[in-house]
């Protein structure tokens, strides 16, 4: 970790009172001490904007009701924010990043990237040329585990990749649900097209490419909406084919009774296989054909060191969700100190999940939803 | 448990020295003491087919060379057989059927009953006709905590069935294999069209059924030989509509390293979710949408007087494949007891697999072939 | 394995209708069909003995009232029995196992062997100057991983043993029960001084020097009836001190809500550690110190062919209880086949349990009656 | 949760750069931003205190080289801290509490409390008469699990607690050590007389109480160093009986390949059972006496309104140790808003482990040395 002499500023647009995933933005990034927030247009309500900011300590002159306001002061100010944190829904995501990116301050952006992949390509050149980083939060690919899967994958532990088979299953929309997330996020105008593939589909598909190193081709989906009253599918199946040949399935599900957050993604090989499953997050099973199955875990074993860096606790003691999501944070400022002291290898080797990634993810979401509506034919990732 | 007055006589065609599935059946039969082996046709060979019966203690007048000589043989003895056990390839399992049943011997075949759907339903009208039984052996619905499964979903416990998820995964084609075994099931001559599909793919689909109560309308899928060389399926990955409206995937796959025999079904329902582990067959998981799910055992709790049926050992010894294998034997028995003594109810009862499942599982698989020929459109169930 | 030209020919002394171990003795020995029951005094109510010999297909002139008749009787036969199988309550098991050693038929002896040290000791001289086979049926010692575990100690794997914890919970007595088994384990005449103790702590102190190839040295015990009414222990603490210096603990219990049939035993060396599960009997736990752990399984990975002759099923498909009980009657068939081929090396390889095993198993039980009756001193095994 | 104004200020002593539990604190009481760390001490090295202080962002005028005169400086700023914690090796926690105690600076100490169970009583007096919060960290007690554990148990849900399971099994120093912290814990003068019973046996003590409600009563102890070259115990198996009637066992050990940091804690009463392990602390096994076992998790089922208070994330999103240990940081933040608003009844409600609470854990831990003195005899925890 590269010597920081003050703590890197934050502001957060959206993720005001009762917003889960503003909430975890913020510990995350409080974990390792390299952050402060400092801003924040946190809800759309100005009173509600202004008693979120009190509570996290947030001086009320840095409290906007605006986050175009917000862009502006921040990037005049000596002290202003070096990124923007976005957790708002899908469809100003990009209105957002584009105003930030254009006042010169970094982004971190929830996912999925935009409500369309069009949205997002629309910014796309804009953001390559710029130097700003821009950050999406896939959380569950910064999971020790899943590097180290990543990691193994890439010294042909498990030889070719044959089959992939990655599922997100989640219970809390067996019924229709009222509460103010299920609500917009059953919106197309708020979430896009996509219901469940949006949601939770994305990291899904991330996952896959991020540990897996290939390439997926093309895809054969079939979406549905089970239940009555629902707008956007919350089921989702597919059939998955990749560049080298392999194949694969994908289930992603939100009306799964007991599946608190099911996000399971199995690697089969010409050697081995591994086997994540984010609910046990400290263990990666790992077996060679034809040899005991071991189970890898974070902090201990032969394979420990060359985790190093990801260590925050001892073996045995469970890290979780919030370390994941703060490793998120630790990348980001890692990229921060690189462009500080001009060291681009930082920025190849850095897994922090970018622009282009985020975009890869839409055209994926947008294959899926051609599938189906063209009756469960194969279409190619067009872009 | 009816009085059984005497053990019952089996015969076997196929399985000798060195076959597993043969062997497999032999011990199930013998569990619960309700039959005993008197004839075999055991092997092409006529050595092997000695030594076999010898080791069998069968007398050597009862060890055929030929299963045409056997079935009249046995017809025209007192003591000859009750029934036949068919352990061959599965091109041979509908002529010895046909040659058995022609001679007024009850048939239990092994599956998929047939090398083709054509082929065994050009056997159907006879064995309907018949007062035969004919039982097709799917050991795996046969555990005790998949017919309770099965129960609990009759009963209602979780609400309409909206979402099944099967998967059977196998790691031991892996490489390219010359056992006697591998070999066979890769012969499309012997084993028919389908590779995976139909060896481990047909309990699958059965498994589906048979719990969820559901009928499959419509697949889509997706097989490939991943496995330089093979010239059936290893793999295959399919899209499932149910006529009900509800969803599902089946993956089934047999290069996967680290998956024993990894037969795996979850049903999501609108009130709650069923999960069954082959390789842990004691426990069931039940989950009512918002409460805590439960570890149901074998042999205790609150569902252990509806089973007791089948129970052979006290709570936490464990019961596994020859158990469940066994169960087919003890309802065979009942279904011969019920012939007798002129009980039709007990036929309506029965959980046994019969002729027209082993049929319906043909006709499921030969719908996935034609849906991957044409490139991964949706097929409808034909027949 | 030997070939056996014959089955061998059993009787059962105790066990009939409704008893659980008689049952289960008759499946474990029908299983590799190397035996058959011709003979039994059943129970000593003649009604009942002669219907469940009827249900068992012995011939009635085989179903004796009284163990002494039998005794003479089948030894009298030129078809006898080749040994006597003891399912009665403990007190009975030397007397019958005395007439049938003197009428030179084997004996297969349920464990505890004897209600007290004193009432086996007086046996030892006898069975031991006899070529009589004595074995003592302690089944969990046959399980395959179980053996694998012992083979691994023996070979190092773990490096010297310091630390044993083993574990046998049950929840059945956890209320006052009425039934025929806990009613006669409860009384002392019939079952001896020990409760739990005696029923299943036997098992789990076999299992400790059976595995670890340890010399349990000395006890300190604590005993307690928890629920009112007992008379026997149904809860056993004790620490544990080996004559290599390592140390350990034994918890044996009755009365533990959810636990069903819980014998767990974990041995840690200098070099590793094993853990073993009763109820997940397939899978072997064994780490090297800062190595991964590796879920060792029967019929899989690289330790698989050390264990060819125990398989009687593929990878995957669970074996339980019946199969390792059934490895304690291929074990005597093996010793009977040995002996009648004069080859002594069979006897030292064997690891059927024998008379001085079962003596060992009293010794340790009365150490901790002492321990527990002196209020918690250390005492030595003393015989 | 109450209106908190500010940030509450913390200082440590210990802690510094390579320390693990000092790392730990900073990052748990960051989590839920209710703190900051302003001051320390936090080497007896000058250079390492004052570098591991920047490293925190510290002021450099609160980088202290002498814990007295960090005691006096603090007391004496408008801005000093609310609190100190306690870091160091266990001969220090007194005389630091009681310095800072003394300039009426509330306490947050490691455990255990002290070197040995009469220097923690010297300061006893002290601490009751003063309104200072003395907090002693055991993080395991602030699961969300093991509170709802706690919360079960006094509701009744598993009847009377008859039998206690505990351990505390970890892999660390089964080889000789020489890393800083194994080295301090295995000096007498350092860490006390004991050695695996004072560092993790302490834990272990605590939660059987915390959970069971049960009152210790005396102790039955048999301890080893199982390393050659260790001067303190390794190894300690302990019979337990508690004031109801209730018996048990307690396991610690740190010798133990494999065990990372294995702690569990089993309850089984007269109508039910608990389980919990620490390194899958989402879950919590109940079992009702018949009834098919729960698992209870954290954010999720019937029981989750009870624990609203302690949810940080929802259902499936894995928290671990730094959450637990969080918790206490709450809990203090909470008594200290009840003294400022002065609400006696938020101090008999706390859940947070006191002065009193860690010294009840020295006087089990010198029984258990006691006993183990006298060969194993009985011994009533004394004070």
């Amino acid at each position: 970790m590269s010597a920081q002499t003050r703590r890197l500023r934050l502001g957060m647009v959206g993720g005001g009172d009762g917003a889960f995933i503003g909430a975890v933005h913020r510990m995350a990034a409080r974990l390792d001490d390299r952050f402060e927030w400092v801003a924040g247009a946190l809800s759309r309500d100005p009173a509600r904007a202004d008693s979120s900011a009190r509570a996290l300590f947030i001086h009320p002159g840095r409290s906007y009701h605006d986050w175009q306001v917000m862009a502006r002061a921040e990037a005049m100010r000596d002290d202003g924010i070096d990124a923007v944190v976005i957790a708002t829904p899908n469809h100003l995501h990009i209105p957002i990043a584009s105003a930030f990116i254009d006042h010169g301050i970094d982004v971190i952006c929830e996912k999925p990237l935009a409500r369309t992949y069009a949205q997002a390509h629309a910014l796309a050149a804009t953001v390559r040329a710029s130097d700003r980083i821009f950050a999406v939060t896939y959380p569950y690919s910064a999971y020790p585990m899943v590097r180290e899967a990543r990691r193994l994958v890439a010294a042909g532990a498990i030889g070719e990749v044959r089959v992939v088979q990655v599922e997100y299953a989640q219970e809390w929309l067996t019924d229709l649900s009222q509460s103010p997330q299920a609500t917009w996020r059953d919106d197309p105008d708020q979430a896009g097209p996509a219901g469940a593939l949006g949601d939770i589909g994305s990291h899904a598909l991330h996952l896959v490419e991020f540990v897996s190193g290939l390439v997926l081709n093309e895809v054969c989906a079939d979406l549905a909406s089970l239940v009555s009253g629902r707008r956007l599918d919350d089921q989702v199946q597919a059939l998955l084919r990749f560049t080298n040949g392999a194949r694969g399935g994908l289930w992603a599900c939100q009306v799964a009774p007991g599946q608190e957050n099911g996000l399971r993604l199995r690697l089969f090989g010409s050697k081995g296989a591994l086997a994540f499953d984010q609910q046990q997050p400290e263990a990666l099973l790992f077996t060679e054909t034809g040899q005991a199955t071991r189970i890898i875990k974070r902090a201990a074993g032969e394979h420990a060191r060359q985790r190093d860096a990801l260590l925050r606790l001892p073996a045995g003691h469970p890290e979780g969700y919030l370390e994941a999501f703060a490793q998120l944070y630790c990348d980001y400022a890692e990229l921060w100190l690189a462009r500080q002291t001009l060291r681009p290898a930082a920025y190849a080797a850095t897994l922090l999940p970018d622009f282009d990634t985020g975009l890869r993810g839409l055209a994926a979401i947008e294959a899926m939803l051609r599938s189906h509506a063209l009756g469960g034919q194969w279409v190619k990732l067009g872009h």
